[in-house]
C-alpha cells in the first residue's frame, strides 16, 4: 500500500524536529523556546475566549481581530497580512503558492532544514547556496531562477544577520519571490519590513519565540495585499483556532512585556556568548535567542551527550561544507549557570 | 508579481466557507455546528493545561496522549492514528502525499466542495461521479484510476449514508486510496471501522461536529501503521497545539456526555424532518447533524435570502447536475423552533 504514497514523499526521511522530551527537570535548551512564560495578557484572552460560545463555533477564518493589531504594530495594509497555524503553516503555503513540482527553492546554507524538507513534499529541487564569509548573502545570487528563496534573517543555526543593504540589493537583482524568514527577528537590531515595498518580498513571523507561544502554533506572514490575497486560498479555511488568535492578539499588544523579555534574554545571551568564549569556544555573533558554538578540542556530538546525560538538551547538528556544532538556547539566568557549571567540567 | 504565483491557483476561486457572522444574535444553522457546549470536562483540562509551563513550549508532535485514547475508544493501533489541525489538515495531507501533480481525484457528487479544491492546489484533476438514486457509490466505480477518492460519509449536503456492503464492495475492487470522511459518523447508525483490514482505507474523523469543538481545530486519521507512518512525514512537525490536544484527548474521555448530545440532536432531527415535510418540504434521509431539503413551490435562494433577513442562517447550496437546496443544521429545540415559525410564514 505505501507504494501508492507518491515516490518524492517516500524517498523523504522526513523532517526531524528537535528532541520534545515530556518528563520533568529537563532544562531545554535545543528548541529555542522562550524561558519566561508569555505575557499575562495572553492567560487573561484565552480566559475570555472560554467564557464565551466559542469554542463549539467555527473561529474567524481570516482573523480580522488579530490582523488588525498586527497592522497597527507594523503599520501594514491589515489585507497584506496571513494568519499561519505556525510560521511552519506559511512557509508551507508560500511553497505551494508558488512552486511547481520540479521546480526549484533556494536557501542560503547552513540555515533551517525545513526548506529543503518542503521542497522534497512538493516535488521541488532544492539549491543550496553558501552565505559569504561574514555571513551575507553572496552577490550576484547563483539561483536566481529559483521560484522561491528562503533566507532565514537571523539565520539558524548560526544566529547570523544579513544587513538590510544585502537584502536589499538581492531584492532588487531578483524579482522572484522572496520569503524572509523573521522567526528570531525580535532578538535583532533590526527587521526588514523596509523591503516589502518589493511586492515579491514575503515576511514571516512567529509567536513562538519572542512572544513565548510555541505551545499555541501561531504564525503570520506580511507582505502585498495582492499575493497575500492568492496565499490565502492555499490556506485551510479555518488554520488558527479560537484560543490561539485570541492568545495571539493579546500578545501583540502587551509590546511592553515582550521589550522587558527580550532585555533580559538578550543581556543573558551576552554573559553567556562571553562565559563560552572564555571557555575556549568558538562563538558566532547572535541576533537571535540562541548561540552556534564549537570547541577547538572537544567534538560537539560528545558534549551534547554528556549535557544529556546530566539532563541538558542542546542540539548537536552538523551540516554538509559546513560542520558540526551545538546550537544552545537562552534560557533563564539559572539555566544559563546550570549549563555553564557543567560545560566548565567537561572542557 | 501575482504571476508569479502558480497558474493552478491563480485560477482557483477559492473555497469559501460557510459564512460566520461576528455578531451576536443570529441563529446559525449554516455550518453544521453543534448547538451544545462541549463535554466540561474539556474546560477542566484546557484549565490544566493553561496552569503549566507548557505555553510557551512546543506541543507534542505526534500527540501521544490523544492517540492512546483514540486508540482505545477505536480499538486501533495508536501507531495508525494520524492528528491535524482539523480534519480538512488531514484531507490536505493524504492529498499531497498521494496525488502528484496531474494527477486524478475522484468523489461522488454532489459532495464536500473543499475535494475539488485540494485537487485544484495540487494540480490534479478532479472527476465527479454521481450517486446512485438511492445514494449508494455506482460499482463498477467509472473513475478507479483516481490516486485518491473521498467518500464523505455520511455525506455532505445530502445527510445520506453509503452502506458497509457498498463500501466494502468498492474497497475490493479498487486498490487505490480510499478516504472515508467521517466526518458526521458519529450522528449515524454506524461506522467504516470494519473497511480498515483494507490497507489502502483511511477513516477521517472530526472534533468540530458531535465534540463541539469546531473553534479549536482537531481532526484525526485512523488508517494502516505503515502509511500513517508516510502520512506523518506531510505534516507539520507542530501542527495541534497544547490546547487542542488537552480539550481533544478530555473531549474523546466524555463518551457518556457524548452520547447524551447525540441522542438530543437525533430526536431534533427527526421532528425537524417531520416539520418540514408537513410544511411540503422534500427532505432527504439524514445520518447527520443536518437535513437536506426543498421545497416544490420556493425557490431555495428566495427562503434563505428571508431566512437571512429573519437573522436565522442556513446553507443554500446549488450542484451541477443536481440543483440547489437547503443544507440545514441541527440546532439547540429552540432554535429549531424559531426556524420553523419563520418557515411557517414563508410557505
Amino acid at each position: 500500500m505505501t507504494s501508492l504514497i507518491r515516490s518524492a514523499i517516500r524517498a523523504m526521511k522526513g523532517y526531524t524536529p528537535g528532541e520534545q522530551p515530556r518528563e520533568d527537570g529537563i532544562i531545554k535548551l535545543n528548541t529555542n523556546e522562550n524561558p519566561y512564560p508569555p505575557s499575562p495578557r495572553v492567560f487573561e484572552a484565552i480566559q475570555t475566549a472560554l467564557t464565551g460560545d466559542r469554542l463549539r463555533k467555527y473561529p474567524d477564518p481570516v482573523g480580522t481581530l488579530f490582523r488588525q493589531t498586527a497592522a497597527r504594530l507594523h503599520d501594514h495594509d491589515p489585507e497584506g497580512i496571513l494568519i499561519g497555524n505556525g510560521s511552519d503553516d506559511i512557509l508551507t503555503i508560500v511553497t505551494r503558492a508558488f512552486v511547481p513540482e520540479g521546480g526549484l527553492i533556494a536557501s542560503p546554507t547552513p540555515s533551517y532544514l525545513l526548506y529543503r524538507t518542503l521542497a522534497e513534499l512538493q516535488g521541488a529541487r532544492f539549491q543550496n547556496v553558501p552565505f559569504t564569509a561574514d555571513w551575507q548573502l553572496p552577490l550576484p545570487w547563483p539561483a536566481s531562477d529559483a521560484q522561491l528563496t528562503f533566507v532565514a534573517n537571523p539565520n539558524s543555526p548560526t544566529g547570523t544577520l544579513v544587513s538590510l543593504a544585502n537584502l536589499e540589493a538581492f531584492a532588487r537583482a531578483c524579482p522572484n519571490p522572496l520569503v524572509i524568514d523573521e522567526a528570531y527577528v525580535d532578538f535583532a537590531d533590526h527587521d526588514a519590513r523596509p523591503l516589502l515595498r518589493h511586492p515579491q518580498v514575503i515576511l514571516t513571523r512567529t509567536l513562538s519565540k519572542s512572544y513565548a507561544l510555541a505551545g499555541i502554533r501561531f504564525g503570520y506572514a506580511l507582505g502585498s495585499p495582492a499575493v497575500i490575497r492568492e496565499l490565502s486560498k492555499v490556506k485551510d479555511s479555518y488554520n488558527c483556532d479560537v484560543l490561539s488568535l485570541a492568545a495571539a492578539t493579546a500578545a501583540l499588544q502587551d509590546q511592553d512585556y515582550l521589550r522587558a523579555t527580550l532585555a533580559t534574554i538578550r543581556a543573558t545571551r551576552t554573559r553567556l556568548d562571553g562565559e563560552l568564549q572564555r571557555l575556549g569556544f568558538a562563538t558566532l555573533p547572535s541576533s537571535a535567542n540562541f548561540l552556534w558554538c564549537t570547541h577547538p578540542s572537544r567534538a560537539a556530538r560528545t558534549l551534547y551527550e554528556e549535557l544529556k546525560r546530566r539532563n541538558i538538551l542542546v542540539r548537536y547538528m552538523v551540516y554538509e561544507g559546513f560542520g558540526e556544532g551545538l546550537r544552545i538556547s537562552v534560557g533563564s539566568d539559572a539555566e544559563i549557570d546550570r549549563l555553564l557549571h557543567e560545560v566548565r567540567s567537561l572542557v
